[in-house]
């Protein structure tokens, strides 16, 4: 018997009650576009190059799993983030572009809408548009992503029970939600909503009021070029206090920008993006450690850009200067575009010493731009432009030339401008974190959260 | 008490005997150059379009985690098949290049050598020379990858207590063995060993005798074009069976060609060597199921070429020509620059019709290079060559010129010809494969293996 006991113990011990029952809050991050090459990137990135070991990452202590990312069959291997983000809140697989519909166009269910119909409070904190594809297929249903200002209509007209569907709202779209023939801002005050617009306003928040945060007209700046470079994990911080109650809470959280990070081959501006991610992932460790009735996932809807750490046959990805950079690529495009280009201005710019070869190459690339501006201006004063194609704009031109330059230093790779179809890294922690481990589809993790919920 | 023992039973039935003893049979794989993308890509490869699910590979079945592959700090974040082997056949991080050695170049023990000291059979099975990188660090010790026949020679030489290092060597290598200086294959006949040299024989081993078989003079011919494109599952299922015994036996797989794809942009020759990795894995699947004390881990060294599902901006992969191919890129070219090329022609090669434009770029391809060829060896009969650069081979130019019209048929990216610093994939299954679940490094693979085999 003594035996027995001594076992049990054991075995109590090890399966302890907070494994097998489910969490109050749960808390997903979507990392738009961060495939698996952004969090080992980022562990390197991360690396103090000084001490004999690297250091692991946030990332590295919570990694449960992988997921496969493919849409529905119509739409092939490779999905968009309104397919990948319909799979991830409803559970099922839909077409590339559809928002919270299925193949049919029939509305799916979200597990934000299932939470909220259990009575939780619900909310979504993100740094693209809070009507984006990402938080739009929690939300709304729309056979368009690009139908902005439907979806964004939608959060004010479409309601659960006679209530609105998130509790808080944090993120960009000023453009979509005050507009000339409505303003749903107004509305949102109308029925009850808290309304801030500035970061610092974060701190204040009134208890038990619902929120609605939006501090900017379309996506939040670059991580990098923002008044708060960590401005994810402070309004994460923000809406755990706000959304803390009996019934619990269902947050989605997005990391919108890595994928634009990608989308535009710009590894500084993805890096940035990944360090906001970074100390929201951090900010949530010590939350469960307080809140153990709390479950985190952490994934991505796919990976952008085809990024590759090292490239054109050399073993070796140099990340040093992107630690330093104190403005996005295309800032310091904007920037170059204004002035004439020499060290002491490219290196206040990058906060690192060009070398003659790069800042000769920044010459170049401007004075040839500025060069076919000129001759396509003088051309269409001509009334003789009508069968030029128009030149690329200075600071585009200039932006890519910035990319590039970073490319050859870091040595990174990109093959496209789109999105690959790479299976995406899975994180977890928290109570049931270990329903996530091993390989899972993307439809599989809405799945595991439904029934975590209560669904069956 | 009817409940404590309720209880009790549960517990014992989730944590069985089997989970917590060691296993007495170990085989570590190791897919050479296998990153993410490229287990991802399988499952579209191995994808049937006419059903409406994509089907499951044996890859998802067994993912537990993945693992970082960055060398020792003097050679920076990205890793050479050598490091990497040292790393995950002694748990010791070193120099590009390395072979079973540290950055001091001090000899390292690896975990077949210390299968060996306990009492346990060794194998190494191999698509590559058995003296390459991947499995040398795993048998010798040499302060470079380069050194091959100092390697050979050291699998002769350098013996456990008396005995050789392998019981078991399956794999290429006719040059380094059988050499005007040293005919290693006679020294290991004398020494009782008995000798292979053609695959039918694998069905025919003898029992209870020490084993080499070399089947190539270097590498295997590429799976597309051997005379068994399943000749890994071959190999592993015949050296399986050679290498039972009371003791156990500790078995290092290398699916060694997945990298070889990757260094030549070779999507086609790398999802056939994928194919292969997979039969084997599958018999290895069966195997376990028999044989429930042996434990499977597979992983890679790192990933190659900078290989992306999907590429130029285009959300789509499409491997369905990849399928039907019956010879490599390479072997296609060399038949394309034997003959005059048409339509029926390179159907018959690439077993699939080439479109007009495919055709004629082929055409193009080849005219151009043997012009360049021609009028290279003009100038040198006239004396007029030295400032010339020799013009590339016709053949390589073809294969280049094939490998680019799959990448086109298929949307595959490339970054490079060289390796790439992404977390790789690790997939375990049997007696304590949940050791490897989550993320870990490279080194910590070894760590466990040691681990479970005694070493503290």
């Amino acid at each position: 018997m003594k035996r027995v006991l001594s076992t049990l113990f054991l075995c109590i011990s090890s399966v302890s009650y907070a494994k097998t029952t489910a969490p109050e809050n749960v808390i997903m991050i979507v990392a738009d576009g961060m495939g698996p090459a952004y969090t080992s990137a980022y562990r390197y990135f991360h690396d103090d190059p000084d001490t004999r070991a690297v250091e692991q990452t946030v990332f590295d202590r919570h990694l449960v799993g992988m997921s496969s990312t493919y849409p529905a069959r119509v739409s092939g291997y490779v999905t968009d983030s309104a397919a990948g983000a319909t799979a991830l809140a409803t559970g099922t697989k839909t077409y590339n572009g559809a928002i919270g519909v299925d193949v049919d166009k029939k509305p799916l269910e979200s597990v934000l809408v299932w939470a909220k119909k259990q009575g939780k409070k619900t909310g979504v904190v993100v740094t693209s548009r809070i009507n984006h594809a990402t938080p739009a297929s929690y939300l709304s249903h729309n056979e368009s992503r690009r139908n902005y200002d439907e979806i964004a209509d939608s959060y004010v007209d479409n309601k659960v029970n006679g209530q609105f569907k998130a509790d808080l709202m944090l993120g960009g779209g000023w453009k979509h939600f005050i507009r000339d023939d409505r303003h749903l801002v107004n509305e949102f005050k109308q029925a009850g909503f808290h309304y801030l617009d500035s970061y610092d306003q974060l701190s204040d928040l009134p208890k038990n009021q619902p929120v609605l945060g939006l501090f900017a007209n379309g996506g939040l700046p670059w991580a990098l070029d923002d008044s708060n470079k960590h401005r994810l994990s402070a309004m994460a911080k923000a809406a755990t206090g706000q959304l803390e109650n009996k019934n619990g809470y269902f947050m989605l959280i997005e990391a919108s920008q890595v994928d634009w990070g990608g989308h535009s081959n710009d590894i500084a501006a993805a890096m940035a993006e990944m360090d906001d991610l970074a100390k929201t992932l951090e900010f949530l460790e010590s939350y469960v450690a307080k809140n153990p009735n709390t479950l985190v996932v952490l994934t991505a809807d796919h990976s952008t850009g085809g990024f590759t750490i090292g490239a054109n046959g050399e073993y070796a990805w140099r990340p040093d200067v992107l630690h330093t950079m104190i403005m996005s690529p295309e800032t310091i495009a904007e920037k170059l575009s204004e002035k004439d280009i020499n060290k002491a201005f490219a290196k206040k710019l990058f906060n690192f010493a060009l070398t003659d070869v790069e800042l000769a190459q920044l010459q170049r690339d401007k004075a040839n731009a500025e060069a076919e501006v000129k001759s396509y201006e003088a051309a269409k004063a001509a009334g003789k432009a009508e069968d030029l194609s128009k030149p690329k704009e200075v600071v585009w031109v200039l932006a890519t030339s910035v990319k590039h330059l970073l490319d050859k230093r870091t040595n990174t790779g990109w093959t496209s401008d789109g999105h690959t179809g790479i299976d995406v890294p899975v994180y977890a922690f928290g109570q049931q974190s270990e329903l996530f481990n091993g390989l899972q589809d993307n439809t599989d993790i809405a799945k595991k959260i439904f029934t975590l919920l209560g669904k069956n």
